[in-house]
């Protein structure tokens, strides 16, 4: 079964507020093994949604449509079903009479508008409200079909779950279709999109002859590029079983051409990564910052239970800062040996067991006749000598500090992974 | 001119993730008096990218398409667009002379599959990259134009500032469809869209009257509520004129009803606000932080030109590091005395004129018996005694960091603003 999505409301395509309801739609009808190949947004204008609409369900088997049933004049999504349908709309007494009881209990009154809620087309069933006022719709179109749901995100996913999902799985049974697709996400840091697709394109080519797994790259700027592996089967324990199978040939592939890229799983980030290995070793942190700003910091404290093992860090900006608080030594502070000096002091002031320093250049200009995007790294660990790396990154000001926290948190990740040399 | 969106990515429609480009698109279209009817999401698929391109330009005057200009096998946007467009695809030498020098400048080897981002349907024009490798397309079709840009935010925006806008700027002026619209913000912080809706209740009702000039309001989550004026006007100076009146009537109403709560126009962020402040007074600044975790420091370091007064930080997020470190006194850490000797103790540490200590609870659990969301400040200033302030802010752990941030951050700019007490 193919459905597609058609979120209503103009400050969607004003840009107002972020569609949310079709990214949650999407990720679990697909979850739940149902195919969606389009998505559309359309404002409160009702030529122009019997349009999507008709749209819609040309190229689908359903539709769910989000939005555009509260009581106000320019809610219009059930006034645009109906003519898609060939209806009139007829006005349902019982659920009047639920929406002013509604009201009631809230010691309010229910204005006329309201009433508008209850008016439903022809020929559709009702999915009862429990949350708001608003029901939403099953809405029979030859042998197809048009579900409506209210926008409010709540009331979107309580009545996806109990009304539409059922509904949708009866439909695949009687087509024979029953499956279920997951996907899960390798995350990797330090390789381009394309480096990857060539590691990985035996893989692909292998999975091609068979169609049940599939493998699709997502560059996703500083965070990496995150590879994702999609199965379908017929039961979720076999569609784990596939996700296993093939999590293991692409590591390997990717190890095998690219080494140790592969940081995280899903929605596990570089500082998760980090923090894994810190609580692993049980070692304490501390990190000392130039043209990184804070950022470094300010990612790690985002991991629940950073208090455990995170103990602080100096920004030092100023050379002053790096002489004065971190003990470099006066002179040249965009080197090896000012980033190995700033690891070690830190490590020093924080207490920790583990110091990080990072020094370079942001740009636009040189310093100390050092190009924009050059970047060294230090790190002091216990009974082993301070280690240093330098790095070149590209990008703007902005994107330079972004890219060298990452990579100096992947570097971190290794470097804990590695026996001391 | 009526411009669709169409996003291309499979992961949008699995929900894997949020479409912002759409979002932004459609925000920024609006600005520019461009209409947009609807917005589609379809998968990497060849032939549904060509139904969904087909059904926006049978609906619109353009399309702007975004992602599926990658290296890899599923970008398949060039070849879908030449199909519609009815011509071949065309190699173009000099573009990928451009990404080889891309990957040699970083000390890497092009793979093969790079090339293909030089392919340019027949008859179409380049928006060359500046911060990619994939060039973005203007394709003429028929009187209608498709323009595709890569799905990498940063890189979708400044090719549409750079190439798009002006483009649909000179088609508007050719139908003779407009005059000039513009807008400019006024970035507030402190107050609620409401509250800042009946501040303004008078000024909307009377420039409903005209219609030549028109207010909004756009919650940026932590970045504050912006107000947005947009004018029309025949020519820029007139619209500039409009602008200027405007502002100076929204500031007086809202100045009169909710006090100093607009803190930039347009760009200016809460940072620069202060940057331009300190840089006034000529002062120099450092901060110590704690629950914030560096946020305060790496908001800051992003003002250009930051090194002149930016001095550095101390990220205390461990106890010890506040005794050791700051000197604040042992004892209880979440308390206002604690947030003013942070504030002291920064300014001593990396010897700069203005210190801002903040110490807090993110949450979830209390901590020394404070809620969550609590958050106390301190301020050293040169020739005036330390204050501190007490703040409240609600949400989830990084809400409050954030909050908490740029909270601190408007006190900040409230106190340079003020005369010693």
């Amino acid at each position: 079964v193919r459905i597609e999505i058609v979120a209503v409301g103009t400050e969607l395509l004003l840009g107002q507020i972020a569609d949310t309801n079709s990214k949650w739609l999407g990720e679990n009808l697909a979850a739940n093994g149902v195919t969606s190949h389009f998505h559309q947004a359309v404002g409160d204008n009702h030529d122009r949604i019997v349009l999507a609409l008709r749209t819609a369900l040309a190229r689908s088997d359903g539709v769910i449509m989000c939005g555009g049933l509260g009581p106000t004049q320019d809610d219009i999504t059930r006034e645009a079903i109906a003519e898609v349908m060939n209806v009139p709309l007829v006005r349902d007494q019982a659920i009047v009479d639920r929406i002013a009881s509604f009201f009631e209990a809230r010691g309010r009154t229910m204005s006329a508008n309201n009433a508008r809620q209850a008016d439903v087309p022809q020929g559709a069933t009702i999915i009862s409200q429990t949350a708001g006022t608003a029901p939403g719709l099953v809405c029979p179109v030859g042998n197809k079909v048009v579900y409506a749901v209210p926008g409010v995100p709540y009331e979107m996913t309580e009545m996806f779950e109990r009304a539409i999902l059922p509904d949708l799985r009866a439909r695949m049974a009687e087509t024979g279709e029953e499956g279920v697709i997951a996907s899960r996400v390798l995350r990797t840091w330090g390789a381009s999109e394309s480096g990857l697709a060539e590691s990985l394109q035996d893989r692909i080519d292998a999975l091609d002859q068979t169609g049940e797994v599939t493998l699709a790259f997502l560059a996703s700027g500083i965070e990496g590029i995150k590879v994702r592996i999609t199965a379908r089967a017929r039961t979720l324990r076999d569609v784990t079983e596939l996700l296993d199978k093939e999590e293991v040939e692409v590591r390997r592939a990717i190890e095998q051409r690219l080494g140790d890229i592969v940081f995280g799983v899903d929605d596990e980030t570089m500082e998760v990564a980090v923090a894994n290995r810190l609580i692993a070793h049980g070692l304490t942190f501390g990190v000392a910052e130039s043209l990184t700003g804070g950022l470094i910091a300010s990612r790690l404290v985002n991991v629940p239970g950073a208090s455990a093992w995170f103990r602080g860090g100096v920004v030092a900006y100023d050379s002053q800062v790096k002489f004065d608080v971190l003990g470099v030594p006066a002179g040249p502070v965009v080197t090896e040996p000012a980033a190995a000096a700033m690891a070690e002091g830190v490590r020093k002031v924080t207490g920790a067991d583990v110091g990080l320093g990072i020094t370079g250049v942001a740009g636009p200009d040189d310093q100390e006749g050092v190009a924009p995007g050059t970047i060294f790294v230090g790190f002091a660990l216990p009974d082993r000598p301070t280690e240093t790396r330098q790095l070149r990154v590209p990008g703007d000001r902005e994107r330079v500090r972004q890219y060298g926290a990452i990579s100096a948190l992947d570097l971190l990740r290794r470097t804990l992974d590695a026996p001391p040399s």
